[in-house]
C-alpha cells in the first residue's frame, strides 16, 4: 500500500525523501486558504514566488500581486494573504503573483527536494485533496508550512483530517501522522476553538487582523478546486 | 509568567531562543528512562557520550559502558539501552558511560544551544520532572529527542503530560506545547495501544526485541529520581 507521511515543519523536509513523491503544502492561515478562494473566484493561475521584492516585478506583466510578510500586507501591493482579499468576482481570468511568509516559501522547498507533483491543501478543498491523492499512484507527502519552520496547530490539524479521510486507501507510516490523525479524531468538533487558541490567532489579535480569517479558512470544501503546480505556475485541476 | 515550550525533534531546535532556558530532554523509548532507572538503582554518576567509539574508551576508566545503534545493543558493551538493562542492583554506586542513537545527541545538542540546566525526563520520574520544573525560576524547554531527527509519539506524548501536569504554572507558548497536551489530554487512558502503534514500536517488532520495554516505560513515577546535568556528568538532585 502506498505511505502516507506528515512533515509538520519545513525544517524536518531534509529528513525525508521527497523524490518521486507527491507533496501537498498546508498553509491553512492563509497562503493555501487564499490560493483556493482565488481559484474559487476564477483566477487562471498562480504564480509563487518568494519574496515581496521579486513579487512587485510582475506588476509590469499584467499580474495582480500579492505579497504578506509577517501576517501584514506589503506596501504598494494590490492583495494581502488574507482569503477575503481573494474573494473578489474581479480577479475571474486574472492571473496573480504571490509572496507569503511560509506557504509560498515550503512550495519553493518541496521543488528543491525533488516532489514529483505538488497540490495546494486546505479546509476549503479537503475533499477535492482527498479525492486527488486516492487518485494519483504515488507516496503522498502532507507538508506543513508552520510559522517560521516551527509547527503549528492549524497545518497539523489539516494534516490529521487527510490522514482521517484517508487512512483505509494508504499506510500510515510516521509518528507526524499517527499524531496528526489523532489531533484532528479528538478535536473536530472543535477545531475553530482549538485555532483560535494558536500562536497564530494570537499573532493576529495582536495585530488586530480580522480574526475572522480563522472562521473563514475553516469552512470544509467551500472552494472545491485542486490547486496544482504545472511548470512554474498554480492552476487548477478540479474535475 | 514563565514560559513552556515543546520542540518536537532536535533539528527544529535552532529556530527557538535555548540561551538561559532551561532543558528537559525526552527520549521514552529508551534513553531517558533507563537513565532513569539507573539511578533508581542506585548509579553515582551517568557520562552521556556521543558515540559508541567514545563510549569504549571509558572501560579503562572503571565506566559500565553501554550503547546502542538503531535500537541494538553494540557488541563488546556493558549495557544496551533497554531499561530491563539498568534495573540491576549490581549498578550501585557504579559509573556509566552511555552513548544513544538518539537520547544522548539531544542532550549534547542542547549544551551546544546554550541551555542553563538540562534534566532527563521519562514517564518513570513525571512527578520528579514536573516539581523540579516548579521549583526553578526559568523558562522551559521540553525536547523530544525524536527519531533520527523525525517527530515520535511517545517523546510528544510525554511532553504533553508535563504540559497538562503544568498548565497553571507556566503559560503554554507555542503549538507545539498546545498540540502535544491535547494529544496528551485525549489519549491518557490508553498511552500502551498508542505507542505500540508508533513507528518506534514497530520497529521494536522488527527487530524482535522484548516489546515489554514499551509496558515497563511507560509506569508513570516507577523511577522517582532526576537526573540533572552537572558539569559534564549526569546526577541524580532527587530531594
Amino acid at each position: 500500500m502506498r505511505k502516507l507521511e506528515v512533515v509538520m515543519s519545513p525544517a524536518l523536509l531534509p529528513y525525508y525523501k521527497v523524490a518521486g513523491k507527491s507533496v501537498v503544502v498546508i498553509d491553512i492561515l492563509r497562503a493555501t486558504s487564499s490560493m483556493c478562494v482565488a481559484f474559487k473566484n476564477g483566477v487562471e493561475k498562480i504564480l509563487p514566488v518568494s519574496s515581496p521584492e521579486e513579487c512587485r516585478i510582475f506588476k509590469d506583466f499584467d499580474f495582480v500581486i500579492a505579497a504578506e510578510k509577517d501576517a501584514i500586507k506589503v506596501d504598494g501591493f494590490d492583495l494581502g494573504n488574507s482569503p477575503f482579499d481573494f474573494d473578489n468576482y474581479l480577479l475571474d481570468g486574472k492571473s496573480v503573483a504571490m509572496a507569503t511568509t511560509n506557504g509560498t516559501k515550503a512550495l519553493k522547498y518541496a521543488q528543491e527536494h525533488g516532489a514529483k507533483n505538488i497540490v495546494i491543501g486546505s479546509f476549503l478543498n479537503l475533499t477535492q485533496v482527498s479525492n486527488w491523492i486516492k487518485s494519483v499512484d504515488d507516496d503522498i507527502i502532507l507538508l506543513c508550512a508552520g510559522w517560521k519552520d516551527k509547527v503549528n496547530l492549524e497545518d497539523t490539524l489539516f494534516a490529521g483530517a487527510v490522514c482521517d479521510n484517508l487512512q483505509h486507501d494508504l499506510t500510515i507510516d510516521c509518528d507526524s501522522a499517527l499524531s496528526a490523525k489523532l489531533l484532528y479524531q479528538a478535536n473536530k468538533d472543535n477545531l475553530e476553538d482549538l485555532v483560535r487558541m494558536s500562536s497564530h490567532a494570537k499573532r493576529f489579535q495582536l495585530l488586530h487582523l480580522q480574526t475572522d480569517d480563522i472562521k473563514y479558512c475553516l469552512q470544509i470544501d467551500f472552494a472545491p478546486v485542486l490547486p496544482i503546480l504545472k511548470g512554474v505556475y498554480l492552476v487548477n485541476d478540479a474535475k
